[in-house]
């Protein structure tokens, strides 16, 4: 499907969120300092009179569950679409089936799925008051990932123009990757490096203000941030790489972390592959934030569906 | 299964609600009175100490999640039991079930089944106290799908004895045309008519008061009200009727609209199988109130819910 | 795995709810007496910040359905993990899922798992203030289970130094079993007999303070409690007991009842299975408690996760 950047914002507003590309920097760091507020602060504001549902027609537990909890958190109620049991496996359009659920006044629907732009398209069919969110489409992006990601780097590192963080991994087919690094752009991060085998970084890279390395050691020499992809064997074997081969080119363990600064935070998306992209010391060292950015993004996500609300009236 | 028909009131009041056939005219005008109060004038009471049980035994989204978001707005707790992880899976037998569900103190049974009589079985063996709601059982009722209908009519048209309604489809094996039928009768509807091939009218409809077309744009001449069925293709195929055929020959579209009344309202119970039965501009248009049927149907079944808790104690 | 049974009690607290194994005696009596004042007294606490999570990955209707009912009762919020679903079938071990979960803030995890030890192996590993309950774990222990029926036994003859106690079926595989004859042992029980075909009972017995009994009428006689446990099709193929020949020596119909004392409650941890283990005059006649165990189930879960929430800080 065809991908509208432009959807999102209404009148000087975030009405649905749908993409970091494009994304004004103001919005970026309106979602942070709302997280803040709330994970700081305690400062919760409640929706009772708000439904949320939620439509994983991919499945997640990590992110569907963080929804649920955050919702809960924000008061507002939650309905999560059983999609093996609905009617679009009877062949009813998404459409319909989002037109109808609309109809039992639910506010805001929560999208994940294998098609690109299909966020986007359901954003562009819901009714005035109605706001989506996009939990990840196809290759394309995974919004709400790279925000509390970004929450994670400014909580930890206070600032983004001083930092260099490197992305390593399958950055070819990771929705995680290209969001992360349209918010590093959009915030100022000094360097931002991606690392990993040439079959899997896109062709386009050069279009990204990034620098690419394909050897691990330079590519995380003297980094602030390691953001570490997950791998999926299926995308490994087609692309005709063993997983051996990767974990010694391309496994963080504790002898190549050394060349990254003394400080490094080590963020990983979940769920970890132990011993294929990361070393278990690693993930449970004293330099991973790899379960507070868990944490965090329930704020984070309770941040974005409250301005969400609150703008969309 | 026998169906019970005499088994949803006692001592002059409704305590389940299970179908629509031998039900009296006032407690069907008493159930669009209570979801009057609840849509126009949001009057809403709450059962806070309540608890509603869902067991769908055949898949559902729509009336699944309308009656939990139904459960949700009148504060009484919802739980779904998964019937493919049950105990029937493993032999128990529904009774058993039921009961053991009932001793966890649950007040109400929500029930879809592929076998008529269903929720009539189990509404004849659950403790005084206990209401069940039939959510369509077998090819014989689906009761609220019909209160829903006629909030809707009475919304848009006001009254029902000065009305011509024509119901499209396959009215052999649909339980929501039984439903339907029943209560447009007991409303004192001037003019039923069902249309649609031979194969698919039951041959007993003389017994009805309705009156049978095989010609759509005769059936739907003149009338204020057209109800097109969803169309099943296994069945379609059993009957030997080609889809194409069917469409040519009872397929809603603008120009057949054209034999109805100009302020012809069109209802469909979704999901709706578009250029199969109803042509999308048709669906999408102005006489359209399709989407307007799901949004009356969570305060149909509040109304529906709150009754039973008021007269089953 | 293996099972430690004294992660339980920490600084003499209840911490977690694992084993009956090594519990002591004042541990299983405080939760009975604060189950009392939930089901007798509505006593009741609240604890509206908390998360429970629950992670089956066994199907359950009923278990899983009452710690849902009872998480609801004392206002605590209530997730449940979709293990189908879940990151564990793309090779995410079971510890990576706990600790993610864990940093979605969830204070209390309910698992039931195929394998013996997994809840022990669970506590062991979440932070200092996250409680577990084990729901079941392969043919070791379900302890609430037996905590529910201890509650049912005082509740119908308010003591147990005085009680004779029967269990009949297959000892060998059930875990209910073994957590019964522990809480029957550390509460006093007077005698407890063990009563099934010789290939359904464990080697090492005589170790457990209970008396065997191959032949039925001898084990049940003068009995004041029979429980009865459910059969399993496979197991009984395995151990090629013909279904005939056990409902003939060890099903409990109304004539082999008479052997029982005539105030004999007769219970089972269902779903039962009528004419396999139990006639279905004796499950529904009147010296049956098997539906009163359901209720008192929920309050007694309330108990334990009171207790837990109260101790677990």
């Amino acid at each position: 499907m065809k991908v509208n950047h432009d959807l999102q914002i209404s009148d000087s507003k975030l009405i649905h969120f749908l993409n970091i590309s494009n994304l004004p920097k103001s919005y970026i760091q309106d979602i942070i300092t709302r997280a803040e507020d709330i994970y700081d602060n305690s400062k919760v504001k409640k929706y009772n009179d708000k439904v949320v549902a939620s439509l994983f027609f991919e499945p997640s537990t990590r992110t569907k569950t963080t929804f649920e909890l955050a919702s809960k958190k924000i008061s507002s109620d939650f309905v999560n679409i059983d999609i093996s049991s609905s009617s679009t496996s009877k062949g009813e359009s998404i459409l319909d089936m989002i037109k109808t659920i609309e109809a039992m006044n639910c506010h805001m629907f929560v999208v994940r799925h294998s098609v690109s732009g299909t966020a986007h398209y359901i954003a562009e069919s819901v009714s005035s008051g109605i706001s989506v969110i996009n939990a990840g489409d196809g290759s394309n992006e995974h919004p709400t990932q790279a925000m509390l990601d970004m929450f994670t780097i400014k909580k930890h590192k206070g600032r983004f123009d001083n930092l260099k963080v490197s992305i390593v991994g399958d950055i070819l087919h990771s929705r995680v990757a290209k969001s992360l690094i349209h918010a590093l752009n959009i915030l100022g991060t000094k360097q931002i490096n991606i690392v990993g085998p040439k079959k899997l970084i896109p062709n386009n890279y050069s279009d990204w203000h990034v620098k690419y390395f394909s050897d691990m050691n330079e590519g995380i020499c003297e980094s602030d941030v390691i953001i570490m992809l997950r791998l999926q064997k299926e995308r490994m074997h087609d692309a005709l790489i063993s997983m051996d081969t990767y974990y010694d080119d391309y496994g963080l363990n504790q002898s190549r972390l050394k060349f990254a600064k003394d400080d490094v935070i080590v963020m990983h998306p979940g769920p970890i592959n132990r011993g294929i992209e990361i070393e278990s010391s690693v993930a449970d060292g004293p330099n991973s934030v790899i379960l507070n950015q868990v944490s965090y993004g329930i704020s984070v996500r309770m941040a974005i569906m409250s301005i969400l609300f609150d703008n969309n009236k």
